[in-house]
């Protein structure tokens, strides 16, 4: 991974922002930017230096695993020895993470320094990084986009009456590890009949009807990096009303795919799928937003919502996933993978979506 | 579950803490004050009254789960629809929680609502409840683990030289799911040979080899409540100096079970497991603390280590696991959940720990 670019970059913001150091504490930022994988790790950018602080579990795999910056090993809170560190300075503005931070976190922070210390929240700093992904993540992520897809066309084998939502959820995550996946992305949903139109059951331990969707939302973890897709199938020959649903969510998905280019306002890929729902007078059971970004971590920004005033930009890698939920009926949700390109998008996902009745 | 005395206790302590209302956010406090297991729930004391907010996600969920408050869906931040509420009396101290509320989310509340509303960060103030499991409470932590040791059991049978190490953690996660667990608690921890040395080592792809300690640290989740386990075997025949190793680590973890009490300062319970490892000449390879709390969540006061003020209360549930690790050579941790009561203690976990050799 290219963490020297990543930590230059940084460095670059922090001189833009008028900020002397930042303390990192995320465990996807500190990934990022210098590869650790732990869950206690904080990095300091003070200065034009860089300490990464940890604790005795992780003394080895800090030193096997982190660029960039000298190792530290902390004997009680990381902020402690980081707050010494930053109060040697007679003076100095330090970024900290706010939407990562808690109040109680900041209080500790601000009592540990003198008075010359100014702490400065900031938001979103690293995340506009990472929204960008390179070659070598856009390779990552391809990876684990197919092995995802893999997992989830071996577990729709799985899928017939009687078989407990839980099970095929179970043989999912197990054939994800089992190939390689570092671990799942998210608990997988599997919600089958009526339970398809809750678009964020978990798989539950009741069987699959003879009849009615199921809605599979799946996700594996590679080298650190997420997968997200759904695909819905209808047990049973389906009616004609139910078909007239499942093609108005595949002409939206196909709608939202079609907007995506650098540039776009990402309200207008949502407007895009809504239009098509709209138009099939289904519109009021789309409840959630169109998609969002994926890398690191299973939802990251952009969000695709009409409220949201961010634009698409190459190297974004986002879902659309717009959904029909017909309260006590059932639900369908199409959700594929999408790197924005230099002239438009390009989808990651490698399964059909045609409607199959199993 | 008797969510009507948790909510009533926890309006005793807002009375004690002079705060006219108190904000709750935290998911596990959520389940644990209300029964709500959803991901995104907003629970609002004020003035005598309960209210409970979520999205249109979980509409059917919440009416179905959450006792004891009126159940509100709100359309957009749960926080926008709390503070127009809270922003209806003309003065109040209302409380938030210090340690789950971003430095991010604590500055959008301040913007909500009028210069008479006082919020006031709390700390600790459900969690103290939550400390002091109750007879419901310990009868289904009883039971994940007994469901944890189960399948770590059958796990055990899959280890043999050559299996990767991905491949054990993935048998023995889909045998909870399969036996009915939510899921697991952490990822499963399988650490063989030099690896059994990184005491917080996910499991990786690489096989087990033919010598050398296995550590597997693996937990469940049922209905809710975590268990916690870890026991160390030894692929082939083990060298004296590593049977002396393990007998050390056994010998302290039975020292520090035989110091729990209830009264027992918990940094006590902290010395006597590490005061076996000194006498053996191993203390500087034990790098973590003794244990911590389990119920909802993983990891949950008190922790038991030496800078830690808390004494053990009866019905708190904790873990007792020393380790030792040798670098580039092995190691081991041997840990049991050990519940607090009236006159000591009683161990939950039912698994050998006599050292075995696969």
């Amino acid at each position: 991974m290219d963490h020297p670019s990543r930590l230059k970059k940084c460095e670059q913001t922090l001189i833009e922002q008028d900020l002397d150091g930042l303390v990192v504490t995320h465990p996807a930022n500190l990934r990022y930017l210098c590869g650790f994988t732990g869950s206690n790790g904080l990095l300091l950018f003070l200065a034009g230096r860089r300490v990464f602080f940890t604790d005795g579990r992780y003394t080895q795999q800090a030193r096997e695993e982190v660029s960039g910056a000298r190792v530290f090993i902390a004997k009680g809170l990381l902020l402690d020895d980081a707050a010494k560190l930053i109060g040697k300075l007679s003076s100095a503005a330090v970024g900290f993470e706010a939407e990562y931070t808690s109040v109680a976190a900041a209080d500790q922070m601000r009592k540990q320094v003198h008075n010359k210390i100014e702490w400065k929240a900031t938001t979103g700093l690293i995340m506009r990084q990472r929204m960008i992904k390179d070659a070598e993540e856009l390779r990552i992520i391809t990876d684990a986009v197919k092995l995802g897809a893999a997992v989830y066309e071996d577990a729709l084998r799985t899928i017939c009456p009687g078989v407990r939502e839980s099970e095929v959820a179970g043989r999912l995550e197990y054939a994800a590890v089992r190939a390689g996946a570092d671990g799942v992305s998210f608990k997988t949903i599997v919600a089958a009949g009526r339970r398809s139109a809750l678009p964020h059951r978990r798989a539950s331990s009741e069987p699959i009807p003879k009849r009615g969707f199921v809605v599979v939302d799946s996700g594996v973890i590679l080298r650190g990096y997420c997968s997200d897709m759904t695909r819905t199938v209808h047990m049973g020959s389906v009616s004609r009303e139910q078909r007239r649903w499942y093609e108005a969510v595949l002409e939206a998905q196909l709608a939202g795919i079609g907007a995506v280019a650098p540039g776009k306002a990402v309200a207008e890929v949502d407007q895009a799928t809504r239009r098509v729902l709209r138009k099939a007078g289904l519109d009021r059971y789309f409840t959630h937003s169109t998609g969002h970004g994926v890398g690191l971590e299973i939802h990251e920004p952009p969000r695709l919502a009409n409220q949201q005033s961010e634009r698409l930009e190459p190297g974004m890698v986002i879902t659309i996933e717009p959904g029909v939920y017909v309260p006590g009926k059932g639900g369908i949700r199409i959700e594929d993978m999408v790197v924005v390109t230099g002239s438009g998008s390009r989808v990651l996902t490698p399964v059909t979506k045609q409607l199959i009745e199993v």
